[in-house]
Order: structure tokens, then sequence, then C-alpha cells
């Protein structure tokens, strides 16, 4: 017999988990629809040098890679966003489309093989390209909470941050990029020790190494905000500041504020340029949901176009569903039911008409009504009949009988 | 600039393709859910060595494949049959599953940059697994039928053939099973020179050579049937063609004869053992179904199962779809507004309002009310408004005007 193991981090889908992967995405494509994001396609396969600038060298190190027949180096789908900004760049202007979602798989190449994490996952995510600022922000915190929402999650939080205010610390502190880049990701990972032993080799006044060493901390509800002002004068930390005011200011007067939080030490280290955000269900340690401004990322595919957008890991979100109790059954067959095959035509009519009316009727090849009877107990299916000289006969459930 | 070009035989699918794939496939979909087919989901990825024995040397050299960190050859999905087929084996029974369908992208490795081939193409199929016999071949032709006129599709044929047919021929006269194979390859192709070239270098009795030679003429109406039985006296053959009767009796039991005719010589040469099936649409050369019985595939998989199952090619499927002029437009939005943002309470409230009766409203992000205006005309949005002051202005469709 074959070896039929499946490679790690990937996984067949049952009809059950399948069903409900399918009924949530058609939930989320549901709200990015009624907002007006039209669904665009991708490719699984794409050259890797259309990326290269973009992907960090560990994103680089993260994607699954191939050869194609001339010796080019193709990757598998590592990030959509990355893909619509490609998309923005060559054809959505001629079709007017600023605003597009789609429902893709992507694949992260891990070389552990004791990882929990997976190499295949599906997302669903939104794009919202060109200028829209503070209001475009606040247009895509409420898809992404509408989404969770609309998918039947109740417990869960949006962290919003807002990466301009941690630049115009850097900024004003004199950080050079380089370093900026690497105290952010140990502020990111809330690393205070990396933080302090990372400062105490740069010269950075002890004003700025207190504020950097408070970032961490600044998260919570609104009154954050005030506690990150004080003593911080730069132009671009305090317009951080006030566009997460206003975002928060939105969010409540659409009675949607029970759902977000702030967090300023959220600093995502890949592409984003202004307010970040991050889903948490209270059921899962990892986000279900991940976003934010991006103003700079279509540059590198040769226009200039500010953007903000979120995706929902998928499987993530079933989980955390699942935890909550919110999977519904997969709906099996209405209907089963056995044909000696005498009469096709009374059968066949007699079955569309079912199926007309909506039923799902599943044709059964068992010798005997007992088979039948059986199969539809253990498969819980609540109707079973039997077609013989065109006539049909109930033995599970329905009309017991029922003439030609 | 990024070298943006696709690798050629991937695609992006645009709003409108994209839309019309999707409404497709759900038609599909819902017509193999009425039938009792459950969905499944299998992954992208899979190890080389679960298929080597099942895929054909052409077949393997037309996979992607990848290593994987420990140095195992990975595979992306070629075919998702015989991934059913090894879930089956291991998970199915369990569960009490027969009947499952997919809705999957596969990959074929093609070398040649200037192919008209799709390298990524979606497909959606079901396969219907255990003993089922002749009646199971009939409920298998019946989805694939009603699936195409689901989709839309009118102008269409399924050809049907039977492996047996040619198998019980070759028994009789004698060829061994390589013999068997070359020449069922030829006549499948329809190359009757190959044929007689081939033929003529075998040790093969003059009645059989005449019969081998009629097989790629026997194709068309019922007529053909009676036409293969002249001569032929073996059992297996003669089994075949009562099948394909019994089968074509049934669907004109039903009404769907005029989507079928029958083709002797469509002798796949993969895993079919019985009844194959090839759907055309008179709109395109290319297949756009294809399936059959395959009942010895499973054993690859360590179980004895019969199957019989089909698969259409979504994206052929869209083309004669587009060439029949059944395409659809992709719905934008019904509504598009701009916002000065002073009253995000009445905002949200107005255009929640609008999105929960089920229209789709997008936020837009112009400093103008005539800009609002040229996009709503150019992309064919029928209704603009614009919230000011907490009062709504229809300056397009729509009601004219509409306070607080």
């Amino acid at each position: 017999m074959k070896n039929i193991r499946l490679p790690f981090g990937v996984q067949d889908y049952m009809p059950q988990e399948c069903y409900n992967k399918e009924l949530t995405q058609e939930k989320l494509g549901n709200v990015f629809s009624r907002h007006g994001f039209l669904r665009v396609g991708t490719p699984a396969i794409e050259y890797f040098d259309a990326y290269d600038e973009v992907l960090s060298r560990a994103s680089q190190n993260k994607t699954f890679k191939m050869t194609d027949s001339d010796g080019s180096l193709l990757i598998l789908r590592s990030d959509p966003t990355l893909q619509i900004c490609r998309m923005a760049a060559t054809k959505f202007d001629a079709e007017n489309i600023n605003k597009v979602y789609y429902l893709e798989n992507s694949y992260e190449y891990i070389s552990d093989p004791t990882t929990a994490r997976s190499r295949e996952f599906p997302q669903a995510g939104v794009e919202l390209l060109g200028n829209s600022g503070n209001a475009g922000d606040i247009e895509i915190l409420t898809v992404a909470i509408e989404s969770l929402l609309a998918a039947g999650l109740t417990d869960f939080m949006l962290e919003i941050g807002q990466v301009g205010y941690f630049n115009g610390i850097a900024g004003e502190a004199g950080l050079c990029e380089k370093d900026a880049g690497e105290l952010r990701s140990l502020i990111n990972k809330k690393d205070m020790l990396g933080m302090e032993m990372f400062l105490s080799g740069k010269n950075v006044a002890d004003k700025y190494v207190a504020q950097f060493m408070m970032l961490p901390t600044l998260f919570g509800d609104s009154e954050v905000i005030s506690k990150a002002r004080k003593g911080v004068v730069n132009v671009k930390s305090n317009r951080a500041l006030d566009d997460l005011e206003n975002i928060l200011a939105a969010l409540k007067a659409a009675g949607l504020d029970k759902y977000v939080s702030v967090d300023l030490g959220l600093l995502r280290g890949d592409y984003y340029t202004g307010m970040v955000l991050k889903g948490f269900s209270s059921q899962l340690g990892l986000p279900i949901l991940d976003g934010g401004r991006y103003d700079g990322l279509c540059s590198a595919f040769g226009i200039t176009l500010p953007a903000v957008g979120f995706s929902i890991g998928v499987k993530r979100l079933l989980i955390a569903l699942e935890k909550e109790g919110k999977l519904v059954p997969c709906g099996r067959s209405g209907y089963a039911y056995i044909s000696d095959g005498k009469d096709h035509a009374f059968e066949y009519g007699f079955v569309s008409k079912l199926r007309n009316g909506g039923a799902k009727v599943e044709k059964c090849f068992f010798d005997s009504r007992d088979a039948l009877v059986g199969y539809c107990n253990s498969a819980g299916i609540k109707n079973a009949f039997v077609i013989s000289g065109g006539k049909v006969e109930y033995v599970k459930g329905g009309i017991k009988e029922c003439g030609k």
C-alpha cells in the first residue's frame, strides 16, 4: 500500500469543515460586497522576481519555490495583498476599480515539520485603493468588525495601532532607518529587555529612551492616547494620535467601539505606514485578522497609490467559531432512495420534482431497503423511499405511501 | 519598475470574470448538492510518492514539483480525483460518505511557453464511490447534463464510450496489456494510419483487425451499438454494449438523450475501466467535461472501491458560456456616497439600513460631488448621495432629497 500521508501543514477538508468554511467565506464575502468591494482572483503561481523587492529576506525564505521550464524562479502565493498591488498597478485603473476583495489560499514555506502552523491557509481580505485617509481607515475597520460579526463571532477584539506615532519619535530621536527598524521589531514583540539593551548601545537622549520604553505599555482604551501625548512634541506622532482619536470617535458613534482597543506598541514590521490592526478572538492566541495602511507598497509596482486593507485567516476564524459553538452541521441529504430502475421516466420525474423544490435527494445503490434505512440512520438522513414498479414507497419518514 | 508579468498559463481574474466564475461554480455546486454530493477540500500540495504509481510517466512529467525541507518531493494538485481516492481510502468510511464534490484549482506543468493551455485551471467535479453499477453511470451522466444546463449552457453534447468494448476485443484477439494500451491510445486519437501500421506488425487475426479498424468510426446515435455488435462474440464487449444501451434508454426516458451521443472510439488512456464521457460545447474545440468509471483506482490507496465521476473545466465552460452570450454583468454597487464625516452616527445608521436591506453601498473618498458623479457614471453606479451636516442629498438617481 502507498504511503498516503499528507505533507505537514496542509489538510483535507472533510464535508463538515468544508461546509462551514464555505458558509463562513460566503458570509464574509457578503459583507465585503455590500460595502462595494468587488471580488478578484489571483494566480497561485507567480515569478519570484516580481516580489523580491517588497518581500523581506525573512519573507522570501518563507515562500514555496519552484523552477519553471526556462529556469525562472516561481513562488506560490504568499500574500494576496502584494498581488492586488500588482493588479492595481496594471489593470484596475482602466475599469475604475478601487475596492476589491479576495478569497484565496496562501502558502508559507515552513521547514520545521513539528510546526503547528498551516503551510496552506485560506484568507479572506479586502483592499481599499486610492486616497481615502482617515475615513478610509474607519471604513476598513468597520468592514473588519462587521465581517467577524457576520461570520458569527462575538467574543473578539481589534487592536488598533498607528506606526506614525513610533516613526515620529524615532525621527525626532535621530534614529537611522535600520536602527528604527530593529527597535520597531523589538517593540512589536514587547521585548523590553531587548529594547533596553539595544537603546543603551545607541546615542539616544534619555527623554526618547523613556518614550520608547513606554511604547509596549501603551495599550488599552482611549485613555492610552492622552498618556501617549505626554512630552511628545513632533508633528508626526501627534498627527498619528489625532488619527487614532478620530477613528475611535467614529467607531463609538457607530456603536462599534466595544470591539476595539488601542495598542501603540503594535508595530508591524512589513509594509505598513499608518493605522495597523490585528484581530483576536478570546478563544485563540493567534490573530485571526491582520491589516493596516500601506501607502508605499504599490510604488514597488510602478504607481503611487495609497491603500488600506486587512485579511482574515479563515481557518483560525473557524477554530474560534467552533470554540464559541457557532459552527453548524453540514446538511446531509433530506432524502435517499433506491430504485429497481424499471421505470426511469417515472423515477426521474419524481426525484426531479423534489430536487427542483430545493430538496437534496440522494440516489443510493443498495440492494435492500434494510441497507438503505441503515445508511440513512447512520448518516442522519430523515427520509428514505424505494421506487419499484413505478411506485414510491417511503421506508423512513416522508409520506408513507405515494402512488404513481 | 518591477517586471510584473505573470508566468505563462496562469491568470488574474478581474471582477467581471471572477463574478461569473463564482456564480457558475455556485450553480454547479447546487446541482451536485441537490443530488446528495457533499463538498470536500483537498490540499494543493502533496507528496509525489503518494501518486507516482497511479500517474503515468507522462502525467508525472506534467506535475509542478517542489522540494520540501526534508528533501521529499512535493507536487501541486494535478487531479482531484486521485486525492478523493486517497481520502476515500483513509477517511470516508467512518463518516458514511460516498458522494463527494469539489471545486479546486488543478495545475499542469507545461514547459512550452507558447502553449495556449492553462497551467492553473479551476475544476468542478463529483465522485460517486462504492458499488453503483450501470445505475451509478446513469446518475453521473444525469448530474453532468443537469450541471451544464444549470450553468446556462444549451449547445453541448456528451460523448459516451465504454472501454469494456475495446478491452473485450483486445482480449479475444490475444493482445498483451502493453500492446492493447498502445492500440487504445491510437484509437482514442482516431489515428487510423497509425493503427494499421501497428496492427500489421502484430500477429492479429484479420477478423479482429477489421473490428479494431472500425472502432474510430463507431460514433453517433444509438444505431452505432447495433453496428458494433456485428461479429463481436466475447462476453465483455457485449456486456459493455448492453450497459450503453441501458444508459441511453434511461437518458431517453428522462428526456436527456438529446444531450448525448455514443463514441466507442473514446478510449481514455488513464485509469478508466468502463463507461467514459467527454462533454463538448459546439463553441469550443476542447472538452469542457471529462470523466468515467474507474473501478481500479482506489486499490492504489489500499482499498477496493468502484467509483465513477466527472470533472468540469470551469474556465472552458466560462468561455463556452461567453460565446453563447450567457455571461452576466458583474454587479457594481447600487449606491456610492461621500460624507463630510461630521455626523458618523447618522451616516453609519443611514448606510447600514441600506446595506441591511441588501443594497451594495460604497463609501467613496472624493473631495467633490462632481468627482463622485463622474465616478458613478463611468463605473455604472446608479445612485449617488452626499452626506453633509447630518443630511443626505442624492446627486444621482435615488430620492432627490432625504433629511435626517
